[in-house]
């Protein structure tokens, strides 16, 4: 105890107008100490999470209740390993899940951790397909999606962390799954390693005309649509959707970069809606905390069995955060995306 | 028996592109006999009802599961009165309510009827309040609104059959109304007559961020968005949903001129529904048609009681038919659009 740390930190220091990069954010150092006060321990910080709601928060207005304050620490999930423990529930070198931040070292209070046990299960599990973006997929798919066997779901950003695992519960569930992606590679990834019936790189189309024209070719009648993008995709999506059809929005990730405070035009279709006697219901991933446990419980055996696919993309460089946030949005990723800085400090 | 009838019909010759007029219809002039099948009934049509839904199964595809089908009567309510009747349950005299469509006589049989006692309560109400749009409304706001005492409602198409019932209910169930409507006589009558807490002329308007700062400047949150219009003030109220607001599609009276096929271009909106987890449900009326009963037991001791207001605005001429319809998109209504034919044959 008493000993001093070099503590590094991403501070969010201004709103992004369209693509979020360096120039939102400052590296900070900053001295710590491992005094703990009672109950508390010390996190070094193994795997940072870069989500695409980080970027939702950074809009200025109409989002969430509130947005990201400025000038403090990206607040994100965390893997890490404790460092020195004032808790009788956790004793250095204990994996544990957290929700910090872009930092190196987090100092935190024990009841807001969950212990890790990387003998049972791969610990980066805990920031994907058994964690926020599990439950999101379980849950939005399930509760909003309420998909049934023999029925068509459409998915997009398919190949994503969230994606890649609706593609996965709604084939076990027997489901016709098409999903959308944005590279010929993660297309033949989503029919080849997940089972997705059709994979359609949109970016072959021009314009969401063309992928309607294909869509109805291919007579393709939308149960569920999990939306995870909107945009080009929902336009050419939405007006195929069956009776009583059901729209999950999981994610507008084609809107985050610039379009949330200043709106983008498409094409109207409630009167669809109407039709149909369709739903659309948001959901995200905070609505379902309470409920992890009983997601876990489901997927966890389809893990450890390994009849489910957790592709994780895992990328080197606490330098680099803004860019691997940015990266969702300008690539995207296959599976979820994980910063591992364990080694760097 | 055996006596000769000129019946006159409504014939539906072409699918309009935009507004509907005299060019789509053409008036049919039949020779018919008052010889009944067993079980059969004669009537003639006193009321013609025209409703926004017509003009929807008008557009050619992606709409209901047929459009209305060309060279063929153009299907709609009506009440009439029963000239000779081959069934037991009906005598010649009797007022009832048909689906048949812009006749002036119609040979039905007997159990596709209602049997009406215009002792008991107006005729016409079969038409409005007690009957297709009052289901609509009611059933639409109850199950896909969900109102709850103190919250905020909005409905657009306010003055209308359908909006200006969704307009007391909601008033009845305790919650704070804003009312659309499309001019200022409509709106004093949604204030001063219907108990509306704001009625709003949305042509007030050059545009939706224009409407939208108003309501901002109200600070009006909305918990329940009832839209019968769809366009322009769903663009400026869509942004101002409330946490886990219910929007209920029930028409898209704007889009219905000409949007149908050739789709107008409005501002993304998907992702506030994500943000605030809001749901947007479609219905139509027939969805609901199995619990009429539910809701005449309800809304049937208002209407005696005088404790709601359903105005019809009755208008005539059966040569007009086109032009009634078409003028629930031009001017709209207040309330019900009947056309009397009863005394003109």
């Amino acid at each position: 105890m008493g000993q001093s740390l070099i503590n590094h930190k991403w501070v969010y220091v201004a709103r992004p107008e369209s693509e979020v990069g360096y120039e939102h954010y400052e590296m900070q150092r900053e001295e710590m100490t491992d005094d703990l006060s009672a109950n508390q321990v010390l996190i070094a910080n193994q795997y940072l999470s870069v989500d695409p709601y980080m970027r939702i928060q950074q809009a200025a207005s109409h989002t969430w209740e509130e947005p990201h304050p400025l000038n403090s620490l990206q607040q994100s999930g965390v893997i890490g390993k404790i460092l020195a423990s004032a808790s009788s529930k956790f004793k250095p070198g204990d994996w544990v899940n957290a929700y910090t931040g872009w930092e190196k070292f987090s100092k935190v209070s024990a009841n807001e951790l969950v212990k890790l046990d990387p003998t049972d299960i791969p610990v980066t599990t805990s920031l994907g397909i058994l964690g926020m973006p599990g439950r999101t997929a379980w849950f939005g798919l399930i509760e909003a999606g309420k998909p049934k066997p023999g029925e068509t779901l459409v998915v997009s950003g398919a190949s994503g962390a969230v994606g890649s695992l609706v593609v996965q519960f709604a084939k076990k569930i027997g489901c016709k799954v098409i999903a959308f992606a944005g590279s010929d590679e993660k297309c033949r990834w989503l029919e080849k390693s997940l089972g997705a019936d059709l994979a359609i790189n949109y970016k072959h189309f021009n314009c969401y005309r063309e992928l309607q024209s294909f869509l109805e070719e291919k007579r393709i009648d939308v149960d569920v649509y999990f939306d995870n993008v909107g945009g080009m995709i929902s336009d050419a999506v939405i007006p195929l959707i069956s009776l009583h059809a059901r729209v999950v929005i999981c994610g507008q990730m084609s809107q985050y970069n610039g379009m949330l405070d200043e709106v983008q035009l498409g094409p109207r279709f409630l009167h669809h809606i109407l039709y149909k006697r369709a739903t659309i219901q948001g959901i995200l991933a905070r609505d379902f905390s309470h409920r992890m446990e009983e997601m876990v419980e489901i997927v966890g055996p389809w893990v450890k069995e390994g009849s489910i696919v957790y592709q994780e993309s895992i990328v080197h460089g606490f330098e680099k955060m803004p860019e691997h946030l940015a990266s969702l949005f300008d690539r995207g990723s296959s599976g979820k995306l994980l910063v591992r800085i364990g080694d760097e400090y």
